[in-house]
């Protein structure tokens, strides 16, 4: 059993909403409703194989405001919300219409001004950064709003100054802005950060980096001194640099039935491994693992079992009865 | 066979999205989606009942901002749409959850900084608006922006300049503004409205008028010299005042199934009555039926026929077979 | 436990097409599909009830018409259908639209040059007819085509050779033929005829009778020298003549979800008591108790049991746990 | 805000199984779950409208026990959970198939064997229920089998022995047992009761009392000694009896979606609103008020909030936008 | 912007009335309802490309016939419809059951008798076809009746007289005529016809050609002076010859949700590039992109935008974000 | 035409619930609702290809327990039941949550103490089973219970003295026992089985076979001296040993839409044309192409027709219209 409050994230999470297969947003009747929001599907994911997990973040305190805790109570996860008014912010949504090649799959956020824009340190349990073991959060937040990004370098020099390990996951989204603002506001943040997460291609075209994935994650961790680098490669798998070692994991091959939501999972597989004292190569593992597992199932969440995520290490599958 | 373009209605049209019957929106899974906004509402009652219809507003070139463009055109409304770049704006949405005694229907608007905030006349077609034989708006636009409230001025008076009959039903939202702001902005356009639509609740809370209906009527027809007054008493009926003669009307009953858009239903029957010539009386009988077959229907809209109003008018009913 | 082939029905069964409520069928996405046809309705209603019952039909011999007699067959009601090849005729359709005051319930029958509309005795099983104690077929029947009218006659004819009883539901439908038509067409079939199930209003309108329900089966009984004449009056209850003798029966109330097959489940009831030797009191009762169960539930069909009905003539209800 | 653990109850929860209105157990292809059962439906009342609210059981480690916690979980409740392993024990369920008069709704209860027929004491957080200001159960529990009403007594004493509140609804169910066994062990668990929850109906055919409401109370109250006794009288409101005084308290009428849990949605605001200090008539107006909003939703639970059970003392209501 | 009335197309249009994936006509129990039909899939998908298409056709003046206008007016397709009373004639469905390999998707017509088999050129806004710059129609509406057939040949010819470009897709049904009777009617009308859309099979196996599809391309152009040939090899891609030269285009891959339309998806592409001046090659670019855009959505139409076959031919893809 | 009562099959059918595709037992809101069982899976596949079946069981006679008859009975096999009082025994359930590499398809079987686990010879209609010409149940049945496991030797007697051909499914399900237990049952009923079905993986771990199919197959034959032993190797087909020469099939590449069911189909396949007379191949070839039908289907049952079978045996397949 682990201790109380492994990991605390920040972010903002949102109502998805997505027709079924096969209808597009332009005629469809009927819209599915989920959580979503990178930080919170962390969140959820690490709860879920065994972490005791918090998420802060600031919402309206309407029934859709409500909702978006209930969803992740359900899981397991505690809230730590500034709540506003029902009327005096709004929820962020994100509408979310599955592709199928050659159609892309198309996500249009609907968050301007949401209720995390104007939050501010202060409305925050920040403690629960401080008595944390691990704090993460990623490139969306600072993203949203001067505040939003304010708060997260505060919350990161507070982790920072507390000794709580701090990740941070690059999450470039091209809809929020653009590549040179971005890079500028990551560098600023890097400092503060132990552990980061970022995909090869935002690493080139964001980051400005060359190379292959390792020359990637050596040359990260060289400038910007992190104690790990993890690079993502979709369907190649992942490096992890650490310690000045260099880990690979494949990926585990996945029927995709949903693939939002897959670099979160692979963030809470490997963060709830290494909180339960696992070594790099295990928590990539268990990162890889989580992430395809995610793919199999419906929405953001990687709704998952610490005994189905070793199934699919040890290899298992078929019908089980 | 009714002339081309008898009406032009100007306003914001929103998703609207609903949980299932009984189902709330802090837990439901499911959202129907439809488009609903009191002026659409009209256009689409009024060009199902015979009227060459057509809607002004702004939107962005989303799969959103197209699917109301493409919901009311099936229903024979064109439309008169200033685009935004998807991005640049945003569409309004609002979450419908249907009530049953006690509880109330819950109406949670997520409108602001919609794309309509931000329009202004030229933008608009409002050649329109001088060719149409009927130009109808309502007290919800005025209350979404300044520059939403400065078109709906330059409108009416392009209207009024026009010598297009022009209507405006006042539709106070207590979730938009207070009342005393409210009164303001409505006495402000009087003077350009031809035919006033006003709850008799509303013409008390927000307008200060006192008496019965009657009075009500014609305190506002001798203080901004409206043509006509129609004054709705819920399941009382409405009084009408018209050339210093009052008519009176009953409701139909109705099974409701969604009482959302009654009114204006009953102000699409009205004035599709009217542009074919109908005297007052029967204006009025054609826009309580129509509200009466709205209420039995799922969705903003009065999804309904000629025949139809023809048939409640008559008092008929069963099983048709 | 009754005999073998209690009854045996002949008529036609269409595919119900319906929207969910509140949607209409101009704008609908979705369309529940079921079985239903006033015939076989009386087969799966006195089938559940304990009857040996069989239904007599013509279909192609396509998946649609397949669903149709497995439908029936799930609630224990054979088939004796003659198959057409699947290209060589169609399955007759029906919509049905759901109502709520003042809508009316819209049904668009799409029936034209259905199999039935070619069928004649020599297709089908008449030896089922001459071997069952009751053969059961209505007015709808001889108004879809020359052949099914004759062959209606015939099998009547040949019922009434076998000593077999035979009832007739008059089933007026105005979308089928005018009332001239079906008077003519129903008073030739009177004579082979021992029970008639006639609803008052068609007694007026169709057949031209004067006068209250009780008068109105005198002069049907006296005219035709039925055995029975049942005469059904909406919420004002049924009462029958038989042997010379008035019985009368209030309804059940109900809570109505479906209307469709109301008649249909009173028929079944009043034919399954009749089976089982209950007395025309009997018969009515359960007539009225399957008829007011049957608008409690979803599509044409009366799912119920007989200890269901039971309960009702017994006056139960509420929450059983 | 309220203290930590302010209810602790115990029982059974099962997933509830139930088909879309209209349709039938024996035909329907489609069932909604959620998770049901008197002891949990009051906790998540509670916590709803404030408290801090936990609930023990046993259950099986399986996809199906879990969704049971989580859903509880999501409105804020905390499970004390005895978990077995996945195949060592089974979740009870019940089926349930709404009715419309004359059809009564049908609970089919599948709960043989379920986990908590094994539970133990021992298994149990019992500290919870001793820390905690109030303790309520049912009398449902005991009649699951010999350990679970052994169970309920220990948790009773327990209570007793710490000075906890003690509630208890007398719930008879007759698919589980005969009147005469039940009110033998109901009778055996009242001296460790202090607040009686009893329907009029229950009190007179499995209690054998016999007078109106405000006798059975003084009655029951001066046999066993309770503190309060409340009477439920369906449709004509509930009367209680504590400290000498009789209160009495009209319903809140209601359209009613869903009357399943109405019971446990008054008990939930009854003790809600004591635990926040509330005199007995306003835990009698809570209750009610609670019971109504129940009713409207679909549902075992009460999803609903304070504003809105204020919202029903006040009498507000209609279309709020 | 692209001139007015670019594009009209003449035939059937049915409901498509479809079960959920994997489920079976036979028994299912919910039909998904769309509008589909060769000639509207075309002037839908073309419309939504940017061309100004009109459809005629002949229909009831029912909600049926009303709801095909109504959604393909939803996509800016205007309708010129010969309109019977509602009873008077009836909307030929047809029935999908989409399979899955070895079982193969099965299509069942019920369109015996429909509206369209009694069309007449006068009921048709004919001047439309003469003032539009391109009239489509198919191989499929000669073979629906002999006043079908002759209304297609009517208006080519008018097409013809007038200028406008006349193309035609074979589209052979097996179900509706055998290949002899088809062959006839094709060639007869081949004389009418600039642009020949013909899939490799049924060049061979209708058309009776031998040789692969430059071969077939160049028999045909020769023997009835086609302008243009179009040949589809289903996976191998397309071949066309204009103007004595060859052009080759490969297919582009998709994740097939549905198929149908798949054909007419093509040809909108191809006419909508062509009426905005584009050569073949990009013309038949456009037709395969638009063809694979639509494999990947539910219904007969294909529902895309011009930024998205853009999207296609560049390669884009993956998850916008 | 087959003659009457071809096949009897004895086992437990089951209600089987399971969410839509990616979604969770965890998580879901929706289940859906089908009869399955291995022997009763077979009955349907058989009947559905011609054979006249009966399937015999035990039930108790609820809502529940009369679906599973109706549902089987839709399909044209009877049932041959005895039928407990509603409350005197359970319907077995199993809950299916599809699955998608790598995570495993879950089946949680909540069975125990079903009705069938108290079934016995004398309440059976056991004569059914000497006048069938073949009988066939599987290794569930007596892993069920005791007085299953003697039913099942019970009525492989009767079979065996009535000279009706008995076939037995290993079907080893370790989810109900372990290995050592099921091989001691099975080669207990071996000596009553003329036909075995088993597949090369339960062959080699739980009745310790060594060697390949062929090996296995004469292994078994030799040993227990089998008429026939047909072994399934997955996508890798089947082999069969019969009157001492082997043959081989393959299978017929599918698409999967739901695996469950598939080896049932197969064996159903196999019988019905062993009925009809076919030779070992052509049972083979049948079942083969009946179980790659299964797979493109929802459900435990292979809802097919004698010319769909022969359509992919045949090698057909695409669009047909």
């Amino acid at each position: 059993m682990v201790s109380m409050t492994d990991l605390v994230t920040f972010g903002e999470t949102m109502l998805r909403l997505s027709p079924p297969r096969g209808e597009r947003l332009e005629t469809t009747g009927d819209l599915a409703v989920q959580a979503g929001g990178a930080e919170s599907n962390v969140a959820v994911g690490a709860a879920r194989l065994g972490a005791d997990a918090r998420w802060l973040s600031k919402l309206p305190d309407s029934p859709l405001g409500r909702r978006i805790v209930n969803e992740l109570r359900s899981h397991g996860v505690r809230s730590g919300v500034a709540w506003t008014e029902p009327d005096e912010s709004r929820l962020g949504t994100y509408y979310l219409e599955h592709g199928g090649a050659p159609r892309g799959t198309n996500v249009i956020y609907d968050r301007t001004d949401a209720a995390i824009t104007t939050v501010s340190p202060d409305e925050l349990p920040t403690d629960a950064v401080e008595e944390a073991e691990w704090f993460h959060t990623t490139g969306i937040t600072p993203a949203l709003s001067a505040a939003a990004a304010e708060t997260t370098t505060a919350l990161l020099k507070t982790a920072g100054d507390a000794g709580t390990t701090r990740s941070f996951d690059l999450n470039y989204r091209s809809k929020l802005w653009d590549p040179q603002t971005a890079r500028a506001a990551y560098e600023d943040l890097f400092e503060h950060v132990d552990t980061l997460f970022v995909p090869r291609r935002d690493a080139r075209e964001v980051l400005d980096r060359e190379g292959d994935a390792v020359e990637i994650a050596h040359g990260l961790a060289t400038e910007f001194a992190f104690d790990t680098v993890v690079v993502t490669r979709g369907l190649e798998g992942a490096v992890a640099l650490h310690d000045g070692s260099m880990y690979e994991q494949d990926v585990f091959e996945a029927d995709t039935f949903d693939a939002i939501g897959t670099g979160d999972a692979f963030v809470a597989g490997f963060i709830a491994e290494r909180l339960r004292g696992g070594d790099l190569p295990a928590a990539l593992q268990w990162g890889s693992a989580t992430a395809a597992l995610k793919r199999t199932t419906d929405g953001d969440l990687a709704v998952t079992t610490r005994a189905e995520v070793q199934s699919v290490i040890d290899g298992e599958g078929g019908i089980n009865r």
